[in-house]
């Protein structure tokens, strides 16, 4: 792991937040980190939405609360084909194919599945990757408990590597296009998760999401739906989600 | 309203939470204060479920949390024929009929809802009068936010209350069974409701609850699914719920 930049203060990070990119072969990837270095702050791995990348706006707010709120660790890494990365022929194709769908009007639904899964199949290993090195390193280490939480892709990526790899211990995912790939997927999950799903939207499927929610095996799940259109989680649902990773890896709930 | 009793420190009251006990004419409640008499404590009106009353145990509990930890002022009254009201005769047959039901492992659902909207009609007036008095109160006023939180028998009474009465500032409500006249009343409720349902209880039906949350007519609205198939609120979700009034009735989201 090649830590290429480390930034402290910027116009906008939060004060007492470290940022640091880093290669890892042909990961490129972020880590935000609290400078007071805390004993066993959590680890969140954050998955970017489809078309964004490791600093997407959205992403970068999240997990700098998560750091200078919670005292988490969070990092992030660009999904083949995202962000520093090349993309590669394929997956050219069904992002030139998921921009004329949206010209015309015509559903993105089948298109982003396809796509998502296969992104989501080649990112599990380099999560993996990136997760071996994060724990390497002397700040991390392997007792850290790992969170995991996306939107959309990260979503898919997310199932995929919780149910894959035991090292994640909770999951927290957003919106996404659901298909019965994905749902036999999150049949495997079975550490806690929480769903959040906005009522009034146009692209998910009420019912898909709610299927989904279903799905998953844990003891401790739950689905939180929101008013509105908005794919933007509401920061009441964003600070709630920050609650629920800090209950299952940190162990105790933050006071009130 | 007469005072006729008040306890600052007993077994089970958290420090700091004073608990009176009052009458109004017919009616019998009870207020939790926070001794250090905040200024601008929002106040919580507290539904208890059906065939319970104002001091029942999870109310109570959830009660003086509110109090405790988020400096609410809380009140509950004994519903119509509940608690220490008398119980009139059209009640008693149907109290009778809930319990023959259930004995013969027959659905209660129709009974409980007629039972309920009865009850509520009369409740919503019984209520107002106690708001009336609180707000006389100096330790209370006017201008303090009132919100309302109930379970089965409370939810039925707090959307008729909230639909009757633009005091109710915002609504945190649990399961219920639900039924058109129900769904009629959320559609007239527009301040903010959080509503909570077990994923995996055998009374309240999924698509029902789903449907009663759907029908809100409110601009911020959030339905919050959990596993298991126990009605008592997790823990986290009573946090959540307290919160969430936190937010709407002081104006702004308690810290981390």
């Amino acid at each position: 792991m090649q830590f290429t930049s480390e930034t402290t203060t910027s116009g906008t990070l939060p004060s007492g937040v470290i940022e640091r990119t880093f290669t890892l072969g042909d990961i490129t990837g972020v880590l935000w980190l609290p400078d007071s270095r805390p004993i066993g702050a959590p680890l969140l791995l954050s998955g970017h939405a489809g078309g964004m990348h490791k600093k997407a706006p959205g992403l970068v707010a999240n997990a700098t609360q998560c750091v200078a709120t919670y005292g988490f660790t969070v990092a992030a890494i660009d999904a083949p084909g995202h962000g520093d990365r090349t993309r590669n022929q394929q997956d050219q194709y069904w992002a030139d194919a998921i921009h004329q769908a949206r010209s015309a009007r015509e559903p993105i639904a089948p298109i982003v599945i396809d796509y998502s899964l296969s992104v989501a199949e080649r990112a599990v290993p380099e999560w993996q990757t990136t997760l071996d090195a994060l724990q390497a390193m002397p700040e991390i280490g392997v007792d850290t408990k790992v969170g995991y939480g996306g939107v959309t892709l990260g979503v898919v990526t997310g199932i995929a590597l919780a149910a894959a790899d035991s090292r994640i211990a909770a999951l927290s995912l957003g919106g996404v296009f659901v298909n019965d790939s994905l749902i036999d997927s999150a049949r495997k999950v079975t550490v806690p998760v929480e769903c959040r799903m906005p009522w009034d939207g146009d692209e998910f499927e009420r019912d898909a999401g709610i299927a989904l929610f279903d799905a998953f095996a844990s003891k401790e799940k739950a689905l939180h739906v929101y008013s509105g259109r908005d794919y933007a989680i509401p920061e009441h649902e964003r600070d709630n989600s920050a609650r629920f990773l800090s209950r299952h890896l940190v162990g105790q709930p933050p006071t009130a």
